[in-house]
């Protein structure tokens, strides 16, 4: 397998974009990224997309995004595995690159969520589940989301102060993020009287509804480094893997066993182990996620998720800052697009472009993205060369 | 890139399966490829289908279908070119075994379109043209291939007879294959005095509506060897392109320049050309699509199509037998599925298994799988060793 860069990055500031197509916003991302890559051609697209059949009435956007941007007749090809989408589509332009077919490779998500009122969406992103076994007897994503957290507190003494914690650590970093969906600062005291959504989960402890579109330009490492003298970004390490899709069927409803095959593989691929990163980008779409997730990753020990958030080890200035864009709670998220912002923003970070949100000296980044309850789960590690 | 083989394939009778779940046809039939491999474990899953979402009201069908084959924790992906999603799957494992990250991938196709009334999936199979500017306007399916046929009726000099013969050969072939939804023989008459859909389609023009299944295994042909000691099958070349979303957006309506440009990528890679074909599977979802796909793969002259189908070439027996498995015509057309389909006919009949409808002395044969009006298209040359 060839070695695999990133060389370009571009995605517009996320929210509720009326105005605007999914066409427009793929393009729009599209564009910023090809144009950071300085490339002017490309081989292949691959798009990450939850559901643009249920959300917009449109599949085959491999086809009409090719088009729109322009870049037909090459080969173009969606991807699913719910909000884990942009994540694989990440990697199988990673394998495709990898493999020496392709050279230069276009990799995007994209989700138009706001077209459709809360019910639809609330639906749509229910087929994430097993519709058979959990979506026809009434399950929601926050329903099952919440008995991850009930089970967590439970077993380990995680308490509700911690969930919060998760969702002010994040606001209190998309606030520097210019691109946020919602970057206003909040508090553990707003966190816990905010609405409720299923018990113990409040309105801030989800992710949004979201609109946006997400890019990366992936090309050989010989290839980048014609191209760019400087701030390469090599990618070190894939892994993806799959769980029960169905939360009842699984042996423990906390380990998320998905991410912790998938960062095994990655963190192997790369020669890397846990203490070896800078900083991490993973998949908030609830508070008690981020605190499940960093147990899998090997960040914080077994059932201590919750202590290791209160610590302030995964601020920017800890130990491991975890989603310094924001994550999905502060920038949004707009399923089919979040796993190609995460890279996007570890890319950043290895470049020293974060700004005000920059963690000092990182040099090694990881991503974590996941699918459905944990059914799907990509992991990516990014070095800075 | 490493030589890549496919070593095991499966299907099940495709039909109205009402009595089973997506979920129930796709493991069937990945268990029948597994077993027809002979292997006991697989790298990773990558399953081709167009709206789960619409059709079923479920997406994230990688993580459901790793999790009941039993196949989890194994990295698992659904990949989507509306029709030609089958095709897109098989390509994207191809990738992947002959980039070295994975030896044994198990590649598939699952549609499950009866679930839902006529309208429902004549909307489903809509949003693989450009909703916004053909779907909202009124468009269907059989209205954008009746406006290809008029084109070529009207430039060429292409018959109404002509289309009806492409029906009746197909479905000739489909009465040998046990698998097939409609194996029963049709006549041109019968053609001719069928229900009009979209003038000048009739109902025996269309490809029907069905739920299917299909899986095939690929590995590496070191790996192949191994497990094989005959009837080896190498994938001798793989193209995939796209076009406009929008029929009105072509300079030629019949000219299938995704399909020419796909090919062209297949046979360099095979180093092969039209000629050195010995059979083809292609995407007739209508008659007129046939004819214009025999003229984009360089069977026939441009223009052609109809003359060379009146001719007999393409019969089994003939120059160049198209569709022996009956096609999607007789043989049913479950989106996703269709694309993994053709791969299984070219397997049989290159292992000299097809029975009845055995293709004399086959030993190179090519798949054409179509995306929309032809937005997508994916084609594969498969040789036998």
């Amino acid at each position: 397998m060839r070695d695999v860069a990133v060389i370009g990055v571009g995605m517009q500031k996320w929210g509720e974009l009326w105005e605007k197509s999914l066409r427009d916003i793929f393009v729009e991302s599209a564009l910023l990224a090809i144009e950071d890559a300085g490339v002017d051609k490309i081989d292949s697209m691959i798009i990450g997309c939850m559901s643009s059949g249920l959300f917009v009435g449109q599949e085959h956007i491999g086809s009409l995004l090719a088009d729109y941007l322009g870049a037909a007749p090459v080969p173009a090809t969606r991807v699913e595995t719910a909000c884990a989408s942009g994540g694989a589509a990440f990697r199988m332009g990673f394998i495709e690159v990898a493999s020496g077919l392709s050279d230069i490779v276009l990799v995007g998500g994209v989700e138009k969520m706001t077209d459709v009122g809360g019910d639809e969406a609330t639906y749509a992103l229910g087929t994430a589940a097993d519709q058979e076994y959990e979506g026809f007897n009434g399950i929601t994503f926050p329903g099952l989301y919440a008995m991850m957290a009930r089970r967590h507190m439970h077993e380990h003494g995680t308490t509700r102060e911690q969930l919060a914690m998760v969702a002010v650590k994040n606001h209190e970093n998309g606030s520097k993020n210019p691109l946020a969906q919602f970057p206003m600062k909040i508090t553990v005291e707003q966190v816990l009287n905010s609405v409720m959504v299923a018990d113990p989960l409040r309105i801030l402890d989800c992710s949004p509804i979201t609109d946006g579109a997400a890019a990366a330009i992936l090309c050989s490492l010989e290839t980048a480094r014609k191209i760019k003298s400087n701030r390469l970004i090599r990618v070190a390490g894939s892994g993806q893997a799959t769980d029960t899709i169905a939360f009842h069927d699984r042996d423990d409803l906390t380990a998320l066993k998905s991410t912790a095959v998938a960062a095994n593989m990655a963190y192997r691929m790369a020669g890397k182990k846990p203490s070896d990163i800078d900083l991490a980008e993973v998949h908030d779409c609830f508070t008690i996620a981020e605190i499940c997730i960093t147990e899998a990753l090997g960040f914080a020990e077994r059932g201590r998720g919750g202590k290791f958030v209160e610590s302030g080890d995964t601020r920017i200035g800890g130990k491991i800052p975890v989603n310094a864009s924001g994550g999905l709670k502060s920038k949004g998220h707009p399923v089919g697009a979040t796993g190609i912002a995460q890279i996007i923003e570890v890319v950043h970070q290895l470049r020293e472009e974060a700004g005000e949100r920059q963690v000092k000296g990182a040099r090694v980044g990881l991503t974590q993205n996941m699918g459905g309850s944990g059914g799907s789960a990509v992991v990516h590690i990014l070095e800075a060369l």
